[in-house]
């Protein structure tokens, strides 16, 4: 929530608290910073407050904001000020814990973008906006029908499409391919890239299995991909 | 619970099925282990798997096994079969879904073993296992009293101590210590290394941060860590 008011890149309507909430930095500085932009401060009970979140969790404060603007597939696919596109696409990745880890790991391994379904994956919850951290209020997001759809798109935009699977034929690090604008493809933990996803990659990658453990989890996975697109770059 | 049974490091006294468990090839793989093993299997009703486990959500299996070894922090120190040691050591984490994702990503990187703090940190307990999906199976954990005491010990045994911090001094990526054995220290997310821990580094390095959320999750940022050690040894 921080992120969403410090970012100020969409309109915050009002801050919910719960009564009887205990004096804190981090809600301290959420209302420093509602007061610094003119946000409508108001108190309710705690019960309606989860209502409203849709969370059994929550910390006790409630940003109503103007819903996350998606992005258009094809500005995603421009390059950023840092160089070529680096995308980010979840492949019938459903929890929205592990799509909003995802989208935190990306972001912060400097992804310029994430593509998620309108099908198959959870719509951009509070769920998903808590495990991100933050990171939904600076990675641009693109919201589509369906991911091979989206994949064939960017290909036609000049993206390169690189999937991510423990049997892939081509190890992860140090992918010369990387240097490209590329869309990062990564499945459901378990069933992997989906068969129609698959066909439309270029490459499938793996990231190389050290330890005994079944794979590792998917936002460890994206973190490691982005970091390596960086490398690879050579930035 | 498959890495349990298949791998047969401890004794597995009891499976307790779910009744009316619809079939799954999971639960059909668990089950034909169980018979391989000789090991009972026993039908009970929903509520009493759920107060057994602990757990609000599990997928209606249970086994009762002879709890995890510890091992003895001087084992940990020394080279595994692949090198040099790679620990990882957690300082401070308490979320048990936090401490079991961890395992599994160091499992997964090729880490040789983990330290755990007795206080400060949850036991292993049902979620933490859940969240490590089978890694505290294959990975040798000890259970200290203090990590900062613990680290010392280390020392004295011939590991390097890399904490891992945002406001490191040293980039972990290219980081040569990393040839040596070591121990990385990974702090709660938020608070990161206690100041007895880091007074304890012989480095602080950091993940050089790309975007702009705060910071990766702590089992994206123990991937990254343990996946570096392989590639400074050259592995």
């Amino acid at each position: 929530m921080r992120e969403l008011l410090s970012t100020g890149g969409r309109e915050v309507k009002e801050i919910l608290v719960a009564e009887h909430l205990g004096a804190s930095d981090v809600v301290d500085e959420i209302l420093e910073l509602a007061r610094r932009g003119s946000v409508p401060v108001r108190e309710t009970n705690r019960a309606a407050l989860g209502r409203l979140a849709g969370l059994d969790v929550h910390q006790g404060v409630l940003a109503i904001a103007e819903p996350l603007r998606a992005r258009e597939l094809d500005d995603l696919a421009k390059p950023g000020d840092g160089g070529p596109a680096t995308l980010v696409a979840l492949d019938g990745v459903t929890d929205p814990h592990n799509v909003g880890a995802v989208l935190r790991s990306a972001e912060s391994a400097g992804a310029t973008g994430g593509v998620l379904a309108r099908h198959g994956g959870p719509p951009v919850t509070a769920t998903v906006a808590k495990a991100a951290a933050g990171a939904i209020e600076h990675l641009p997001l693109a919201s589509v029908a369906r991911i091979p759809a989206a994949l064939e798109r960017l290909r036609a935009s000049g993206l390169w499409i690189v999937g991510l699977d423990a049997d892939g034929d081509s190890p992860l690090f140090g992918l010369e391919l990387l240097t490209e604008p590329v869309v990062l493809v990564l499945g459901a933990e378990g069933a992997g890239l989906s068969r129609l996803s698959r066909e439309r990659c270029d490459v499938v990658a793996s990231i190389p299995r050290k330890g005994q453990t079944a794979s590792l989890n998917v936002s460890a996975a994206a973190a490691l991909a982005c970091y390596e697109v960086l490398r690879v770059r050579g930035d």
